[in-house]
């Protein structure tokens, strides 16, 4: 009984091709005394995995080492079990990896509930839905009747943070790179305004937008929006720093905004990382369980079939092509 | 019996030329019902002046208009009054301009003690202290045994930023402009380092200043030292940006650095001014006057004599060429 694993054995210079990755078969493994064997069957593709294969140090988790499983979360159920609290049968997320099975301890693995499907787990309650819940309440900290300004809104962050946005009553605006992006967000969602950041006048259009200005600011790109939103923010605004999908694959980032503005603006830019807040994950996970429940949270998914689409996949993320919620189906 | 004051009657386009400003006389005022008339005797000289003049309206306090006495704060005794609160004798303290002699309705005069000389007054518990005191405590909240940087740190605001560090058992580092500056800071002022950012090798110097990182960051310059600072950061490191004096006079600032360092080291930049905060000012006010007592904080006032000298005085802040508060002696 074999399966297969996707291992990182170099380190991606710019964007990520498929020889940073290999493909291997391996015996399933036997749990030992308090371990578990997973048998995933759905894996998420994130922008943070970028970062993740880089050798950066200094970075808020530790890479990848090469050789080992490219580190990725997922879905699966507990085939084999010496551990009380994950019997067998159980319904597992965790950062599992990129592999069709997986040996664990427990740590870091969580059961969640059989009657939400796979993809709803991943697009909402999963790591996107905390990062923009998190993102949203505890750093924006948003109250009714601000504008809220969100990159990458189409995606599987910022249209989580939009909705849940305009749910507070907020004026929401969202900036993606596509009309059919543009569109879904305003129709689906319910967001108020949708702005192009490949047009050429950008910068007015966002100020029709926003005629009073910008409050809030929830930030997953960088790249040529920023200095715009940047320039528009109000008194007092703030911004959450989630991402910068545009400069993840350049070894030659754009600079950021002169700080004047930060002054006379008095302006508070926050950046996060989840891993800080993984001890919040039950709380925001309920939380956002019960929006969904309620109606309040759509999502799309982009499905991907079979562990070795995962490798040319994820270009899918920095390329702009994905619609919704990245996710691999085993 | 007449006065002579300094309008505003230009803008600057870059740097302040004497043309900006017009030396006028003018017939002493009366003080009607509830006014009073001061008589100043020190004025002060700050950075902020410089976006006092420029024409943005965003800014976090209207610009001077054209034709008013130009803004800046000063120290001076009451000559006549119609005030019961500020009666005859009063030294009092405010936003008075540049100007001999003010008339007033009492808003914003702040009755301060004879005890103190005014070059203390003006270098420690106005604008300077309150300016460190709001950036330090309520802003970057240091606690013992972290590292701080500031910028300017011979400044009116650094000098004093670094010394109540240094009482709080942080490791402070000074980033000056000249050797004698760095000197000072280290020999009088107790800071742990001093690094001169005209050093080409400024950044190996400050890796070496700070072998485990910066934790907070007093940025009161903007400028070549800005960028590696921000790549010295330490996780979860807090900045404040109060000042960007290597940027006031420039039509094309530089940019800042790339947000992603935001996001990796989850930094918190934050910008503050003090109209915001002027509620608070007995409060620091009383806290500044009790170091001073104490001799915790030393400082040093660069004295220039009489109102004249204020028009190309101005821009010894912006050159560098000042040695400590600058203060117009009347």
């Amino acid at each position: 009984m074999t399966y297969r694993s996707i291992k990182l054995i170099k380190r991606p210079e710019t964007t990520i091709s498929d020889d940073v990755f290999e493909l291997t078969t391996q015996e399933i493994p036997k749990a030992g005394n308090g371990e578990v064997v997973v048998k995933l069957t759905h894996l998420s593709l994130d922008p943070a995995m970028r970062g993740w294969m880089s050798a950066d140090e200094k970075s808020y988790i530790p890479p990848v080492k090469l050789g080992d499983v490219m580190r990725a979360s997922g879905i699966g159920e507990v085939v084999e079990s010496y551990n009380e609290k994950l019997p067998v049968g159980s319904r597992v997320m965790g950062l599992m990896g990129l592999t069709e099975y997986a040996l664990s301890d427990g740590q870091g693995l969580n059961i969640i509930p059989k009657e939400l499907p796979a993809e709803a787990v991943l697009s909402v309650v999963a790591l996107p839905g905390i990062t923009a819940y998190h993102g949203l309440f505890e750093v924006l900290k948003p109250t009714s009747g601000q504008t809220l300004i969100v990159t990458a809104a189409a995606g599987s962050v910022g249209s989580l943070v939009g909705q849940m946005a305009k749910n507070k009553g907020l004026t929401v605006i969202g900036v993606a790179g596509s009309e059919e992006k543009c569109q879904w967000i305003v129709n689906e969602l319910g967001f108020d305004h949708s702005l192009n950041y490949h047009d050429a006048d950008f910068a007015e259009k966002l100020e029709a937008a926003a005629p009073k200005g910008i409050d809030l600011f929830f930030e997953n790109t960088g790249g040529v929006a920023q200095e715009p939103i940047f320039n528009h923010m109000n008194a007092h605004g703030r911004i959450a720093v989630c991402g910068m999908i545009a400069d993840y694959q350049s070894n030659n980032p754009a600079p950021g905004p002169n700080w004047m503005g930060i002054i006379k603006r008095r302006l508070t830019i926050q950046g996060f990382t989840m891993p800080d807040h993984f001890h919040r994950i039950p709380e925001y996970s309920q939380a956002l369980g019960e929006m969904l429940a309620k109606g309040e949270l759509k999502y799309r998914s982009h499905i991907l079939e079979g562990l070795e689409s995962a490798t040319s996949g994820i270009n899918l993320l920095f390329n702009g092509q994905n619609k919704g919620k990245l996710i691999v189906k085993l």
